[in-house]
């Protein structure tokens, strides 16, 4: 017997229906949002990844030499290859421009809960704008995706922050290690307040600034009001830019009545080396849960790829902390199959099968029936495993009538009707399944 | 500067626009059907693929070790990972199964015109039935397929035999090295007549057994009524099983009113190892594209992987002849984006667009609008390219009356309208595109 590799999924089919729907639900919200799909391939050249994924990513690549001795790599994120896409074509696009795309992504890392090493994750990202709009339409498209799944503000919290912030706060401080006190911040929610302290003492903070790094990223709450206090007790130029950035942000959200959804949260880093701007990150309040969406500003991504400067902003979300929180709110989708029509069968009635399921298909019914030469009875039950909202009985006997049997497996409703009248308006007598 | 791999595509929004009608309109005639979506990793243990697939096959898989030490595939073909999942869940499933999926598939082939590296493949299979009519299924399904995405009897031939017979003809000449002979077989479309006899000389067959064999792969023609030639001319046992059962399908095919794109062709072997019964193919009758289907019946696959016996039938479609075909013919879609609303904006309004878009979104419409503070005559001009069916004008100067302007971008029609109409019933006043 063959197992399927640790940190992979199948998916029957009902498991598949309840997956689907989810995930029509996230692309008509992001296509709502004036976001249009993409696709780039599964596999990509590994120096696409070493030249920028953090260190964490390249260690968990699926890389390997193919058989034209090309060190190659399955991707474990989507932007580097969306950038690719951008700078290869960025003479004939209309900017800014709007993408998304649900890739495959793989990541050797240990399996665990919300943590898979093939997993699903919806990428949107707007190219091409430096206006603080473009940062609001990635925060609200992710508030709305959540809201459209079944989640309201009591659910989930979305943290933001403004990754210059810190940065500007630090110099203030007369601290300029950034890469090494980010690197412990980002830490920090995963260690104790003594080892924090200690690890900032090791690269040679002293007390005074240590508490104040404490204090301001303790600063969390209201994001309108945390950036009214923030601009009363910071006036250097470089902060205010960005509190100014902040601040468009956070009325913009208010505009569009998202405010409930929001907080401030200074100490969201993310991805060291790659944000420029505006980072969030999606949290069931709870809690119980890794990070469901993680985002942010990347302005410098395309010119790293050898093209021209092309601001960007935008999130990623996972599948598996998605499903693992719809499970446990209890809006995950019925894991059900769904079939329109099951024609059962008495005697030799092989032509007829063929007729009507041939019309009923034509008319966009979905339609099965007995493969097995099966008894009525167990064609019954079967239909109903399917899912058949309808059942069609095609007997030799009713035939001589030019007669069938429509059953609403619903209702249990039963009624005879010619054939003829079956085939020649179907919609009129049977019902699909939404 | 960055390139994808060879083999390998990239799919712009106005690409994946078509592709996605495309895959839209396969998925829905695959449900007419009866069949449901499964999905199974990407990768999987390379034994997987070792101990069924083709020698051609395993030589063009992208295998390599993980970091835990395990030789792991990119998946070349979706069988064997269908048939792990369903030895795995056997107990649990109401057989006959009808599934079908769409992967993506890796192998590393010389890329040519439609043979690529990394591509999908529609798979559809029927589990658990010995039954003529699942065969039948698979092959109707084939055909509805394919008029359901423009194509008619005049583009498409159904080529159909049965693996068995060319097997007990053979027998019938004494001819028993059957595997040699069929992979002679297999080459001789891409060869010369005198090379393929050449090559059966070279195993040992005589002149009267090769005449004899060009004599049978050349008895082509309507499905029926070779059968019924067949039958005439071949009476053995053996043979005369085979041919009742293309009998039934040929009978069954008919009854449904596809028997204009079928024909028998005896020469059709198929995964020399693989197939147990019938198996198809289909071609574009001009022959100018490699095969756009193959399928068949591989009653033996789930014993082979530790199951029980599990009658199956099938076929695999990929996607880059289908293209190449579908824009011969010119009905591959319109590479067009399609969006319902553009909001462009005269002055500050920035509150009153985040008020309009996210009600306009809430009702269902595709909503973009200016990220760029360009002006009015190139945000029109930005919306015609995002393809938007209608634009609001919003205006400093207008929103004094509590007026907006709407616009249909088809026909130019052009109307001034109370902002707060619009927003308390978008319906009345704007048009989805379809």
């Amino acid at each position: 017997m063959f197992e399927r590799l640790r940190g992979t999924r199948d998916f029957l089919p009902n498991e598949m229906a309840a997956r689907k729907k989810v995930f029509s639900t996230i692309k008509k919200t992001v296509e709502e949002f004036g976001f249009f799909e993409t696709d780039t391939p599964a596999i990509e050249l590994f120096d696409l990844y070493s030249i920028k994924s953090g260190e964490e990513i390249i260690e968990e690549l699926y890389a390997f030499e193919d058989k034209g001795g090309r060190m190659i790599s399955l991707r474990p994120e989507l932007t580097p290859s969306v950038v690719r896409v951008l700078v290869s074509k960025s003479k004939e696009l209309s900017f800014p421009v709007k993408w998304y795309s649900i890739p495959r992504l793989w990541r050797y890392e240990r399996p665990q809960s919300g943590r898979l090493r093939e997993f699903y994750q919806l990428n949107i990202d707007i190219f091409g704008s430096e206006d603080a709009r473009a940062d609001t339409e990635v925060i609200s498209c992710a508030i709305k995706l959540l809201c459209d799944l079944g989640f309201d503000d009591s659910d989930i919290e979305v943290r933001v922050s403004d990754r210059r912030l810190l940065q500007e706060f630090l110099l203030t401080l007369g601290i300029t290690n950034f890469h090494d006190v980010l690197r412990i911040i980002d830490k920090r929610e995963k260690i104790s307040q003594n080892d924090f302290k200690g690890m900032l003492f090791d690269i040679n903070l002293d007390d005074c600034q240590i508490n104040k790094i404490e204090t301001f990223l303790d600063s969390k709450g209201d994001l309108l009001q945390s950036i009214e206090e923030l601009s009363k007790n910071h006036k250097g130029e470089g902060i205010s830019k960005v509190i100014e950035s902040l601040k468009k942000i956070a009325q913009n959200l208010h505009d569009r009545g998202y405010e409930k959804f929001i907080s401030f949260d200074p100490s969201i880093v993310r991805g060291l080396d790659y944000y420029t701007g505006m980072v969030f990150e999606v949290h069931d309040r709870k809690r119980e849960f890794r990070a469901l969406f993680g985002g942010g500003r990347y302005d410098n991504l395309a010119e790293l790829f050898g093209g021209e400067h092309i601001p960007a902003v935008g999130f990623g979300m996972g599948d598996a902390v998605l499903e693992l929180m719809m499970r446990r709110k209890g809006i995950w989708p019925e894991e059900k199959l769904e079939l329109d029509v099951f024609i059962a069968t008495i005697g030799n009635v092989e032509k007829e099968v063929s007729k009507v399921s041939t019309v009923l298909r034509d008319s966009g019914f979905r339609v099965d029936f007995d493969l097995m030469s099966r008894n009525l009875s167990n064609q019954i039950k079967f239909a109903t495993k399917l899912g058949a909202r309808s059942l069609l009985i095609i007997g030799e006997r009713d035939l001589k009538d030019g007669n069938i049997t429509i059953r609403d497996l619903e209702t249990g409703k039963e009624s005879k009707i010619l054939l003829s009248e079956v085939v020649s308006s179907p919609s009129k007598h049977l019902t699909k399944v939404l």
